[in-house]
Formats: C-alpha cells, structure tokens, sequence
C-alpha cells in the first residue's frame, strides 16, 4: 500500500505538555545508551532528532540522577572541541531478573546497559511435579541474597521473570506450565510478596524474542520469528518491532502449529504433529536412537556431538528433525514475512546439524518473494536470552520516566 | 507483562506543532464520522479526548469544505440543548475503488461514509493468461465513466486498487498473481497512467481483512484473521490494531501454509498440500466429484446446496474441507490469539456446512488457553469486502490530513 496506512493517525488525545516531552526524551535519550552503549552527545542528537543544547539539558539531568555519566572519548586526535560521550552508570541501580527453565531456576542482578552483575542457579528435577511455594521459595531467597550483595549506594529499579508456560500479563498468573503441571498458579503475586517488590512476568519464549531483537541476533530487525527449543518450542515474534501478544497476550505458541496432522508424534498439550512434538528433544533423542540416555541440553548435545563423529542414526535424526523444522519454519515465513528467524534453546545446537533440511523446506514450501530476503540465525545471546529478556522487562519503567520512577524507590 | 512494553516509547523527534495537533484532529474527526456514521458533537468530544470547543472549531472547518454537514437530531425530546449531530457529506468527495477478482472486474465510486454510489463489472474468462493492457484497459474505461457520471461539484478524493495476488507497496508492482500468470507487472503504475491519478493497490485479503475490521464482522477487534477463499485462499491479519506486513508487505499468506505435508494436493505454488491446495476451490468441487461441471463461485454454491439437498458425496466434500480448514484455523490461533476469525470469500459459502468439523479441530489442536475467548464468524461485507478495503485504502490521504488534500485536488 502506498501514502500512509488506511488505519489513519491514531485518535489524539490532546496534545503533550512540555514535561511530557521531557520525560519521554529522558527514558528515550537513557533507553538508547542501556541498549546502545556509550554514544556521543552529537550521535545521540543526530538519531534523537533533537538538538545539542536539548541533549547537554537531558544528559546533565540524567548525570545529576546517577544514571549516566560523560566522559573524553578515548580517541581525541580529531580537531576541533570532541563531543562527550554519554554512558551508562551500571553501579547506581540494577534490576533483578529470573529465568524459570525446564531445567533450572536462575536469578541475577543487572545493571544499566545490560551487564549481568551477579547470578545464581539451582538445578531443578525435571519431569517432576513443582509446587508453587518451593519455586517461589528458591526464587526470593536468591533475591534477596543478590539484594544484600549489592552496592549499598544502589538501588533496585524493577523486577522482571521470565517463565517457560502461558502468562496472563496484567498479573503474571502462569495460567498454563505443563513442563511443572501448574494450571492457573499465582506465581507473579507470590513472588512479589516473597520478594516485597512488584514482579512482571512474560513468556520465556516472547522474553528471549525481545532479547535477541535488543540485544542480540535481531537488531534492526522490525520484524522476526524467533523459536525457542527445550521439551518444547516457544516462540517470540516481532511483528512492526513489537511483540506479538494477540488478544490475552498468549500469541506467538508456534510450537502447537500441526504439522504433522496424521501422522504425528503425541504432544504434551493433547495434540498430535505439533511442531514441538516433532522437533523437541524428546522427538530428537528418540529419532537418533538414544531414549533412556542423557535428557535435557545434555542429550541434545550428545545427538549433536555424535553426528559430527559420523554416527548415522545421530545424522538421519537431525536431518529428520530439520524436515519438520522447515515446514514449521516455512509456515511461519509465508506467515509473517520476517527478514529474519532466529533459533534459540536447544535448537541453537540442533539448527547447525539440521540446516540443509530446514532450507530445502523453505525453498520447496515458501513463496519465492517471502523468502527473497529473508535470512536463518542461530541466537546470539544463547541461553540467556530469557534471562535477559526477563532483565530489559523489569527496566521497562525506568525506561518510560527515569527521573519519576527512581524518586518513586527512594 | 505488566506495566508497558519493554519496547519503550517511540524515539521523540521534538514536539509537535499546533498546526500539527490541528491538522490530525481534523483527520482523525473526519475520520470518525466517515467511519461511525453520524455522531453528536458531544459524543465526539467524549470519543476524541477533547473538549466542545475544539470539536466545534473542528467541525466548521469540515463544514466549510464540503466534508461534513451539521444538523440537529431526529429525536430532540431530551431537556436542554440538543448536541449537533456531524454527518459525513458524501457528494462532496469521492474516491475510485478497483477490484480485480480472479473472475471479474469491478470498479466503484465510493463516496465519504463509505457509500456506493456507482459501479461497473466485466465477467472474466478464467484460467486464461491475462494481458496486463486488457485489464488495465477495462478498469481505465470503468474509471473514466465512473468520473464522468460523478456529479459535477465533487472531487475525486483518491484511487485504491485490491489484486488477487502478492503486491509491492511501494508502486503497485504485481509481484506474483498466478490466476494471471503475472509476475513482476507493473500494475500500479500502468493503471495510474491510465487513469492520470496516483493509484494505491493492496493485496485482495489484505484490503478485506482491513474492511471488515473498519466496517464489517471485525469492528472492535484489535486481533483478527480474515481468511478469504477463491480459487485461491489468501489472509489477512491485524496484529494490535494494525494490517501484518511483515519486512516487504508480503506477509499474512496463510493460503501457503503446509498442512498435509506428505500426502497433500498439489498447488499452484509449486509446492504441495498448502491449505490452499487442500480447502480452495478446486478442492470442494474434485471432493464432491463435480469436476467438470460448474466452476467458481457458481461451482461452490451448487456443492453447498447440494449438501443441503441431503447429498452425501457433497455434504463429504465440505466436512473433508471443514477438517483441513480446522487444521489451518487452529494453528492461527495458536499463533495469534486473535479475537476473531472470519471467513470470508467463498469460505463465507462453504463454513456454515463445515463449521463443525473446523470447531472440532480447534477444539483437538488449539490450546485450551489461546481459544477460550476466540469467535468465528462469516465476512459481514461478503463478495465486496476487497472492493471496499480498496476505497479505504484511497480514503488514506484524505483521512490524514483532510483540507491539505482537498486544496491539492483543486
């Protein structure tokens, strides 16, 4: 389409007062030097589309706050005055991030610009049922933990988790965890009270899309698929650079896509030929032969390893698993027309073994002009993408207005 | 997640002008009426965020230019001063809306509030490779007569053109229309020379999905997915309030989705099995075993009504489709969350006698979660939902900035 979207401007509300611009150009001006790093003060002006004066103001703000500082860039041979460069203050707040895996809890403190300053894991019994309070449990000790290890100048600007299940976002309530059999279990709520701080929880899959679009694999990409591998598949999907949540925030489940519809391997939700059921680990370490051996990351990895030494049922597995791979990533391409689909989790270490396969489905099953450009990454913050994501989520409000949400801590 | 989006606040580019406020107020005013039909000057206020005052000024300016008319209510009973009630003036401004259907031609005169005022079809032969000078030819003359016939103070407002086939939004560019065999032809551009107006084209399920989600089955759903059948089946998606696009425009072709990856039909793709392939046209008619006989939308209707006769290879044939469609209906919701989804094109014929097996897949292959609030539903605006997403697309302009368009059209 061409001038301008049918949905026209979105309905005004009143122009905004210049403090509102002034908050918004503070959390956007901190917003690109957590994302960025250090930048210049003329750089940042360029890409703010504001003006010198304007950034010297809102820098000299954030500075006063402990959020930024400026220095001499390293390199000053150039003639003429140099320009500052702003950075990110990481000592003076942090946030506390928690990934709640498959396979293991993991918590850590944060800071500005993304530094993981401090972190803590507990592996967890997989298969076994959790009970609610236990993980709650092992969760807020290791908050507070990271809380008393923290400088004590500094304080804790927002808290975010990350968890492998469906999340009702006005709550964090984890309406659907099979992985630890929790239907409709208050988890945001517990485990704000257990840490006596507000809690925002997203979907692993989704955090980890919003890491790699931020942070890693994805950035510059306004639209992306990213698929998430453990038991099962998550996905995250950027769609016009943001998230797609759909109507309760349960969008992007691309592992409960069928595609194998009669033929499928039973999956945990119920179904058949889901693509989880087809590509997950479980589908993997049976394929190649080895049921009743390693599980987890651990068995992933010796199907992988055991291919590279020339073991055939190891190969024909990945080659397998890269066949249904790449219909459900074709699907997703003709779908979402993305310039990039990113593997993560476990198929970060299945991608590489699988590829050709994956790339046959894609060109055989998409449209030629969907996949002209488009390109397949593994992720580049590897497992931590959720934990990061989970990091980028409980910064979110210091982000939207720095100056109010750091005197709403004191 | 709870308390915003970790994507942040779009990077500011300074504050906008009041002649900026101004001028997407009077848009986003018109925009309403054109919309909602006739509202009180009250209603709006309450509606736009914005006080009497502003409204008033807001309508005199439309007024003055021919693009609303103000008048008191039918029904002034009520105690007190009676609210204005702000139509829109559909003799004032006109736009040229075009449809080419894989069976015909259609262009239409639609005027502000959406209203038909006039229209012209040409039957096409189907199957037949189409000259890109033939059709642009026809739709030129239909265009001319239209202009012609329009009464003689009105100005035409914009031009919108839906294609059956994957189109570049930047030009019109028919990328790929296999039902013409076109591939690359400049569709937008010849069609503008003919006309000696700029022309805007969108993909058919594109521009349908938008007209039923401003107008149709879809109003009040900021997440649906608008499947359109023909020989083909293409989509449309709105994500958040807002048409799918994807990296290049090209995305929402759910037709090429792989549902029966192993066993599946062949489709005009060149691949096998898409949902296209298994629920389009030719699918419902070699099931009910009247290849042969009538095609198109003719074809379809007389497999329904045939099932309805007690026909059992017919009332086969669409439980057959029912239960490919339902694998693909279930995996959109799985990926969207959509609120909604809506059956349009043919499958507006074919749902009501298949709705059973679709619900029933969905129910099998749908997380109970992503489903429970979802609805189905048939297209509201039927076989002219393309044609009317096509006169919205030409709206675009006017919507935006109302007397800056309407100055530049004199």
């Amino acid at each position: 389409m061409r001038a301008g979207s049918p949905q026209g401007p979105p309905t005004p509300r009143g122009g905004r007062t210049q403090e509102e611009i002034r908050r918004s150009n503070l959390g956007a001006l901190l917003r690109h030097v957590h994302l960025n790093g250090p930048v210049s003060r003329s750089a940042l002006a360029g890409r703010m589309g504001l003006n010198r004066s304007t950034i010297m103001a809102l820098t000299a703000e954030l500075t006063a706050a402990g959020l930024v500082r400026e220095e001499l860039p390293a390199d000053t041979r150039r003639a003429g005055r140099p320009s500052l460069v702003v950075r990110p203050e990481s000592g003076r707040v942090y946030v506390l991030a928690f990934d709640v895996r498959v396979d293991r809890l993991v918590a850590a403190r944060v800071g500005l610009g993304g530094v993981i300053l401090d972190r803590r894991e507990a592996v967890r019994r997989r298969q076994a049922d959790a009970d609610l309070d236990d993980v709650v449990g092992v969760l807020a000790e290791f908050g507070r933990e990271l809380r008393r290890e923290a400088d004590p100048g500094s304080v804790c600007a927002g808290v975010g988790a990350a968890y492998c299940g469906m999340i009702r976002p006005a709550d964090g309530t984890v309406r659907y965890g099979p992985y630890m059999g929790w239907v409709d279990q208050a988890f945001g709520d517990e485990l704000a009270a257990g840490l006596g701080l507000p809690v925002a929880v997203g979907n692993e899959a989704h955090l980890g899309a919003l890491a790699e679009h931020e942070r890693g694999a994805g950035v510059g990409f306004d639209n992306l698929v990213y698929l998430h591998g453990d038991v099962g598949v998550g996905g995250g999907i950027i769609v016009g650079g943001r998230l797609l949540g759909g109507d309760g925030g349960y969008g992007c489940e691309l592992g409960h896509m069928v595609v194998n519809p009669y033929d499928g391997r039973p999956c945990m939700c119920g179904s058949r030929g889901c693509l989880e059921a087809e590509v997950g680990e479980h589908a993997l370490i049976d394929a190649a032969g080895r049921s009743g051996e390693l599980t987890g990351r651990e068995g992933v990895r010796a199907v992988v390893a055991a291919a590279g030494r020339g073991d055939e049922a190891a190969a024909e597995a990945l080659e397998r698993i890269g066949d249904w791979l790449g219909i459900g990533v074709a699907n997703l391409i003709n779908l979402f027309n993305p310039g990039l689909v990113i593997f993560g989790g476990m198929l970060r270490d299945v991608y590489p073994g699988s590829a050709e396969h994956v790339r046959r489905r894609v060109e055989a099953n998409v449209l030629l002009i969907s996949r002209e450009r488009v390109r397949l990454r593994v992720s580049a913050l590897g497992d931590d993408a959720t934990l990061i994501g989970a990091a980028e989520l409980a910064f979110s409000s210091l982000m939207t207005s720095p100056l109010e949400a750091l005197a709403h801590l004191r």
